[in-house]
C-alpha cells in the first residue's frame, strides 16, 4: 500500500464545498471519480480541512492510498485532464504511511480577498467579498491585532458545530491593499467551522462604526456567538496553505 | 442632445464580442438594452474599438446621445442592476457632442496576460493564456523592444481585415512577471484586428527555438500575414485603457 498527497486548487463558486454529499457536486467526489478513472482503485480522500460551499482553495492537501504504486507525474496529469477544469492538482507527494492531511497539519493559512471599489468587478464576481465604500486597512489591522494569540474564540463558531472545545491559536492577521483589492491573510493552528468567516463580518460591521478594539475584546470574552457580527460571504474566503512538520515539500513529489 | 462617455470593464468569456449582431449575446446589445430600459430611449452606442470574441476589457469607452439629460450617479448604478454580472458600468462622464470614443482616442493600452506554471490555474480558466513550460521574461522584452516605433504592421493582421493601411506606432511593450503571471502591457496609436493576438502568438513561437530578434525584423519587413505566428487565444486579451486629448477624468463624471 502507498500513500499520496495531492495539492488542490479550485474554484468553490460551483461546488456544495468540499465534503461527500447525497446531492450535489463536491470537490471531494470529483477527485475520488477521477482516481478511480484513472487507476482503477477506488479510494476515500481526506482534505485538511472541509471548505464550505462557495469558499475556494489556492492549495488545499488531501491524502489516500494506492494498493499499487502509481507514477506521480501521471497522478497530475491524468487527474487534471478528469476534473473540470474548476479543479486543478497541482502536485503530488509520495508521503509516509502515517502522513495524514488533516492530524499531521500544524497550520493553517486562510486568504480573505476584498474587492473595494465604488462598483463590483465582473472578474472577482463570487471570488471575492464586494464592498462599496472606502475600507481603511489601517483601522482593520489596528483592531485585528487583538485577535492574536491563544483564545477562546466560542464567539466566532457556528452555533450547532462547536462541541469540542474553542480555544484555537491565532499566530498573525494582517489587511493589505493592492489598488482596489483587499487582502487579508490570517494564519491559526486551526479554526473553528466557520470562525473566520465571522471573524470578517465582525471586522467589517466595526468598521462601519469605527468601533475600538475594546469592543472585539468584549466579544471575545463573551464567548457567545450572538455578540460577533455577521458571517461573511463564503466568495472571498480561500484556503491558501496548509503547513506540516516536517513540510510536504521534502518528500518526492511529481514538480 | 447630450452625449455620456461610460467606462466599461467586461469579463469576455461569455459574450460574441463587443459588436452587435443577429446571432449570440453581445456587449454592445446588453448595454444598448439595458440604456433603453433605465432611460426609455433607444440609442446607438459607439465603442473606441471592437474586442473579439473571447476578449476582455478593464477599460472599454463607449458614447451614446440621449434626447434628455440622465444623473450620472444613476445611470451607472441603474446600468449595473441591469446588465448581466460579467459587465460593470465603473463610470460615467457629461462629455462635448463633439466627443467621440472612437476618433477622439489618441492611444490604447492592452493587457495580454499569461498563466505560466506546470499546471492551469482554475481562476485563470477564459481569463490567460496557459503556458506550462517556463517563460523567460528577458528574452520576450529583448525580442519585443523591435516592435517599437512606426512601422507597417501588415503581417500581424488578419488577412481579410486589412484594407485601409497597416501603418501603425506602437509606443511600447513590456512583459513582467509576478508569481505565475505574466503581464504584457502593449500601448500604441491603434492595432489592427488580430495585431496583438498575432503578435503574442509570434513571440512565444520564437522563444520556442529562442530566435533572435533579427528575425521578428524579417516577419516586419515582410509585410505578409504567412511570415508571422499563430494568432494566440483571445482568453489573455484585455483592452485596459483607451486615452483622450483633453483625458475624460476632466469631464464631469458619476464618481
Amino acid at each position: 500500500m502507498s500513500r499520496y498527497a495531492l495539492e488542490i486548487e479550485y474554484d468553490g463558486s460551483e461546488f456544495n464545498g468540499w465534503q461527500s454529499q447525497v446531492a450535489g457536486r463536491t470537490v471531494q467526489d470529483e477527485i475520488e471519480r477521477a482516481i478511480e478513472i484513472l487507476t482503477g482503485e477506488s479510494v476515500r480522500i481526506v482534505a485538511s480541512g472541509r471548505t464550505d460551499s462557495g469558499v475556494h482553495a489556492l492549495g488545499q492537501v488531501a491524502h489516500f492510498d494506492l494498493g499499487k504504486e502509481f507514477e506521480l507525474k501521471r497522478l497530475v496529469k491524468g487527474l487534471n485532464g478528469i476534473t473540470g477544469r474548476d479543479i486543478t492538482v497541482k502536485n503530488a507527494y509520495a508521503v509516509p504511511r502515517d502522513f495524514s492531511a488533516r492530524f499531521s497539519a500544524v497550520a493553517r493559512e486562510y486568504l480573505y480577498l476584498i474587492y473595494n471599489d465604488t462598483s463590483p468587478s465582473p472578474f472577482f464576481h463570487k471570488r471575492a467579498l464586494w464592498v462599496g465604500t472606502e475600507l481603511d486597512v489601517d483601522y482593520l489591522n489596528g483592531v485585528a491585532s487583538s485577535l492574536r494569540g491563544t483564545r477562546d474564540f466560542a464567539s466566532f463558531c457556528k452555533k450547532t458545530s462547536c462541541k469540542d472545545g474553542t480555544v484555537r491559536t491565532i499566530e498573525g492577521v494582517t489587511f493589505s491593499r493592492y489598488d482596489s483589492l483587499i487582502y487579508c491573510i490570517i494564519r491559526g493552528n486551526a479554526f473553528l467551522h466557520n470562525m473566520i468567516r465571522i471573524i470578517m463580518g465582525t471586522l467589517l460591521e466595526m468598521h462601519g462604526e469605527r468601533l475600538p478594539r475594546e469592543h472585539l475584546e468584549n466579544i471575545i470574552e463573551a464567548r457567545d456567538r450572538d455578540y460577533a457580527g455577521k458571517t461573511a460571504d463564503p466568495s472571498g474566503l480561500y484556503l491558501k496553505k496548509i503547513f506540516y512538520n516536517p513540510d510536504i515539500s521534502g518528500y518526492v513529489s511529481a514538480f
